[in-house]
């Protein structure tokens, strides 16, 4: 059976109303606001009542560098919230949304799988509570008024050449990358060079999951800035005077959503800004949230440890007050082996040589967040063709380091298939923690930048690139070195080359472009060639979904 | 007080539950799927149910040509069905959808005004229930699909110079007009020419307001005409085989939504398109919905009676099956004015010359009302400039042609203010009608199009322009001429040249182009210079508009 098939099975059988999940997280209907009978999102009332709560303990789900082989860290992190509920506990989910673009592309849903998933499967993946849908208005409407400006007189002296401020589709649309507009003559705005980026690419987006409240929201909007005067002044939104209306247009998306998995383990669903270009955490206020409403909150980071881990650890932290009390790297057999050289075709046969070779991944990542002095679990995600041999040989090289890489068969089994796992994690949330940031954010861009290269990817060093360079300057003259850095990074590899697994040494990584996001409050770093609108493949997975008459839904994976 | 403030006082003190103001009408809490506690979507097992029950009489609101100086028709159709109530009709209202680019832009809210309103104002005039984004994100996910096919080796051989279908925004964004996409070389897609809409002017919105279930959707989905190939065949969305990804993407937008007016009588608002691009009704669902659940509905026409009722009339009529049994025509004393030439700071100043001048708008408009078969009752919106002579002289200048013109002042009286409309209305209902179509469907394109230009309009010819004449070629090669045709042309006048207030006459009609909506089930003659994406204005809206820490709006008029 598929996901949809699964998750369509268990809803209409299973679900329980969403004001039965929250009561058993403490909250009542009247801080929800529903969207349908399964979805809903706590109110402000709601989240500043919980601030008098205790925090619970904090699990970050990670993993090593994902491959066409799958992990399936939503999956994990999901059947180890089910699981840790089947142990007594009182565990509350915090995912990222998934982003259409994607799920018409190649990935189709992005809600975990098998028997452990959030429900309702499909409306999370399609619309949801409208979150996506009410960022892609707010950067188009501020990319409106910003042509306006122009149009209008250009009071502010705004050069049409270094505005930085991109239009967003939640759509995989490689034609919309690099764009003219403003064609037709002087009656239909001013010509020049533009693209769009994925919704969940824009600093929008990365600002509704770190801002804390609405007037938080407004701060970081007024400061986002969307490009420089004639003079190589920053232009900021706030100067635009319309902080107002895009904080308006966001001021429902900010809250978090309330859904279940198929065993009614409550789990909020909020933000979901990508990896590689952004910071890759579901919200701050979702995560906060979910510390109040259990005991304990599983929370996951996108991508790999190089990328989604690392920002969680030294960009959201700081934001968040808080530091995680355990971290549950996932891997699996199949993609280790696949760092090892072996051929997707060939992943389901037995390969000892190759999983001992492709080891180094999963070491490199263990050794990246024992690093940060938070105690680390493994979890082996089973798929059928794992062998015995290969299991053992994966256990014993991770105790090998320290670590216990448990096998988890949450796919197959929910809950169930995870409670060796959540046992674990259950031991190493007792275990000391001793969290040791990786860099002392009053250090320049270069040296942040390099001790991320040298000490997480295992690279020699950082070059800038002619572009990077001046930016690198004009940084330093507006004052924002202190700023934390977001590197945007192909996820496929620990270096800034794809092909390049397992954990490479010795390589430099080149910065080509840096992007200050004032708002979100870090300084973007590009390099390869990271693509911030992604291209939809042959055959898009929209070519085979349907909707019946009554709305069923099939082909969304 | 403004709107914005009026909606929020009272909303705060008496919205009532959505769930109340259902069962009002005869329905359950389960038939709606809720928004919060105050809008719901009506669901498909409501709908089909209330098939049995018999159709109440339909009340068609539409008014003059619109100008400068407001005339307030969704005031006047909440203030009516509110007054209906008063006097104790089961009456339903059903009323288009806001679009975001003009809240933003010039025209605030557009839920009513006043006392009139629907609430919760803001809710609606912003995100609502996700309709317009989820139109929006159909849009371009069909466009994106468009384009991946040319780059994935365009198997249907379409000619990526005659590709027909725009992408959408949801927001007035004049540099997005005419664009030039695929920039960058091979991998980032094939360059080309291309343009947004407002997404209020695709063809989705046309086919979500005129399909009657999923099934009817998916048809017209699959008929859309995207293009043609090098050899001039039209390419439709089934050929490319995303009918079901895209419908799947509309099935929740499809239901209607329920809310309340300040009076609490239900309101279903539901599907906005243009009244100039498009046909300028809300859906057949809502409309249909509407009949059955109370006795008497009232529904709107955007834009003027020569583009909202003609078109409610020739293209949605045929559809619902039901002809009004009532049209109120809305005209206010300054705007028959502004027809008679007096300038807009002049209007609050008598005027009986000028409103005997410009009373020949609404003369014309009456006149073609009646050419229909249906009673005709004038509504006068007052303003407080209004005087006695001028109310008295229009009032007899509708008696002489048989039309009872009553003075409503719903905006500061609520329904109170709409009881002599009321009453009048009641009478009209009472008479007999005899509905008369305008012209036979199976008549070629251009005699449809001279009918509604002499006898609409009131002028002396159409003419086809060059590119026109080839389309005109095309529609009746591929046999689509028995199909209703839909025109496109400017509000501000009965004629294509906005500047001919009254009632023009002798004038000729251009069409430069023909667009052929095979979904929709229309063609639409370009005529002039109508926009189908507006631009923003030197002072948007949008610089006033706030939000608080507890989430309260302000700015939105």
């Amino acid at each position: 059976m598929s996901d949809i098939q699964i998750a369509q099975e268990n809803e209409a059988k299973e679900m329980q109303p969403i004001t039965a999940i929250a009561e058993q997280a403490g909250l009542t209907a009247a801080d929800l606001e529903q969207y349908g009978p399964y979805k809903a999102k706590v109110n402000f009332a709601a989240i500043n009542r919980l601030k008098e709560k205790e925090d619970g303990k904090l699990i970050l789900v990670t993993s090593i560098n994902p491959t066409p082989a799958g992990e399936g860290k939503s999956t994990v992190t999901v059947g180890l919230g089910d699981a840790l509920r089947q142990l007594d506990q009182s565990a509350v989910i915090a995912l990222r949304e998934p982003s259409l673009g994607p799920v018409m592309g190649m990935k189709g849903g992005a809600t975990g799988g098998g028997y452990a998933q959030v429900v309702p499967m499909a409306d999370i993946n399609l619309h949801f509570t409208g979150d996506m849908h009410a960022l892609t208005a707010a950067v188009n409407t501020l990319a409106a008024l910003i042509d306006n400006h122009l149009q209008q007189g250009n009071a502010l002296n705004i050069d049409p050449r270094r505005i930085i401020w991109k239009r967003a589709l939640d759509i995989n649309d490689r034609a919309l990358r690099q764009v003219v507009i403003g064609l037709g003559g002087p009656v239909q705005g001013m010509p020049r060079q533009d693209g769009f980026d994925i919704t969940v690419a824009s600093e929008l987006m990365a600002i509704l999951c770190l801002a804390t409240d609405i007037t938080d929201l407004k701060r970081r909007i007024s400061q986002i800035v969307i490009g420089y005067t004639y003079d190589r002044q920053p232009v900021t939104v706030g100067e635009l005077e319309i902080t107002g209306a895009i904080a308006m247009l966001l001021k429902d998306a900010l809250k978090p959503n309330l859904v279940q998995t198929l065993e009614h383990t409550p789990a909020l669903i909020h933000g979901g800004p990508f990896a590689n270009i952004a910071h890759g955490c579901n919200s701050i206020l979702a995560t906060q949230t979910a510390l109040k409403m259990g005991d304990i909150a599983i929370t996951e980071a996108g991508f790999g440890a190089d990328l989604g881990a690392e920002k969680f650890l030294d960009i959201k932290v700081p934001q968040l007050g808080k530091t995680p009390d355990t971290i549950v790297i996932v891997a699996t057999v199949r993609a280790l082996k696949y760092n090892g050289g072996v051929a997707l075709a060939d992943l389901t046969t037995e390969n000892l040589g190759a999983l001992d070779k492709g080891f180094s991944n999963l070491a490199k990542h263990i050794a990246n967040m024992q690093r940060y002095g938070i105690p680390v679990v493994v979890a082996i995600n089973e798929f059928t063709s794992d062998t015995e041999a290969e299991v053992t040989m994966l256990q014993e090289k991770c105790a090998k380091l320290g670590v216990k890489a448990v096998l988890a068969s949450v796919w197959a089994h929910g809950g169930k298939g995870g409670l060796d796992l959540a046992q674990a994690v259950l031991e190493a949330l007792d275990q000391p923690k001793n969290f040791q940031p990786l860099y002392d954010s009053n250090a320049d861009i270069q040296s942040k930048l390099t001790t991320i290269v040298t000490d997480i990817y295992g690279g020699k060093e950082v070059v800038f690139e002619g572009k990077a360079i001046n930016q690198l300057k004009e940084i330093e003259k507006n004052g924002w070195d202190h700023l934390p850095v977001c590197i945007a990074k192909t996820q496929y590899s620990l270096s800034d080359d794809p092909k390049a697994l397992g954990a490479p040494t010795d390589f430099t990584v080149h910065v080509r472009e840096l992007i200050p996001k004032l708002g979100a409050g870090f300084i973007v770093a590009m390099t390869g060639t990271v693509l911030t609108m992604p291209g939809l493949p042959k055959k898009p997975a929209a070519l085979n979904m349907d909707v019946t008459e009554d709305g069923l839904i099939s082909g969304l994976f």
